[in-house]
């Protein structure tokens, strides 16, 4: 469609020359896309933790954030915790709703479709009788999540669902969501 | 063991009374266990978003946070980004940090042992060729994740790796992260 086609000016702020430049660089040099993505969790008291995100593993070599990022978690007061900050599992939920949203601004760039908003609700139901190992047929984590987006652009409403089925099909958080991860924990 | 055990004097910050006793009262009203937990996002520009945490439904009714969380991803320079915020990855590596954390010391409480310090270090693997659509066989998420404790507390080695084991059997994250949940998608 010539309106929203990449003949358009089209501006959301994602540099998609540079990333399909990476992509060419990457397919040369494959050992460069192997990354690693860091976290420390400090313990502060009760079910209250700290935890801080700066560096991670690149490009064939350390990499450093612009800034060190911190992160309070804990439990909400109905758990007789002191809600010091979100719980881990809204973490999940905040890492899943940035990575598609991230995702559908990329695409858009790329099919030369202009994004006026984005905006996303994300709902996980969890029966807490798993985590209270009340009854041990009930998993702990989410039974399922939902996610809806309200998308204001310069595409048709066929134009939209795509952005998003497309940004879905290259998110890192919704692989790792939909999808087993092998995670091993160990005492130094 | 005496030194550990739960004739001392213990104080992690975790009222394990309360939890017992809300584990008694979830399973005679198990549908006061169904929880909705929630966030909010909200596209800024390129990569960068903002989301929030704020309300979650749980003990029948909707609840609130002492106070609205707020987050904002992003991704780093080397992807052509402004490093706004953590990336959406890091975020579930925080996640998973935190759940763990927040149940070793309940269960360090319930068992009598008193923590010191603990702190962790989690380290996810990604090959980017996944997410750039360079390899269609290389998965988009995590290609594996370790997590390192170190902790401090009255009990023996032994003791202290019972209690990351029995942290990660009633994790929600860790469940998260190792098994597949369902996300539907929609645009509203």
């Amino acid at each position: 469609m010539a309106e929203s086609g990449k003949n358009k000016k089209v501006d959301n702020g994602v540099n998609v020359e540079a990333l399909l430049e990476a992509r060419e660089a990457l397919t040369a040099a494959p050992e460069a896309a192997q990354f690693t993505w860091r976290a420390s969790c400090q313990w502060m008291n009760g079910t209250h933790s700290h935890s801080t995100v700066e560096r991670f593993f690149g490009l064939g070599q350390e990499q450093t954030h612009k800034k060190k990022f911190a992160f309070d978690a804990d439990h909400p007061e109905i758990f007789a915790s002191e809600d010091k900050g979100a719980t881990p599992v809204e973490y999940v939920l905040v890492g899943l709703a940035s990575c598609l949203t991230a995702g559908i601004a990329a695409v858009a760039q790329n099919r030369g479709i202009q994004l006026r908003s984005v905006s996303a609700t994300v709902e996980g139901g969890m029966d807490i009788q798993g985590i209270l190992g009340i009854d041990r047929d009930v998993r702990n984590g989410f039974d399922g999540i939902k996610v809806t987006y309200n998308i204001d652009a310069d595409a048709t409403p066929e134009e939209i669902k795509a952005l998003v089925a497309q940004s879905q099909k290259r998110s890192a958080v919704y692989d790792v969501i939909t999808n087993p991860t092998n995670v091993t924990v160990n005492v130094a």
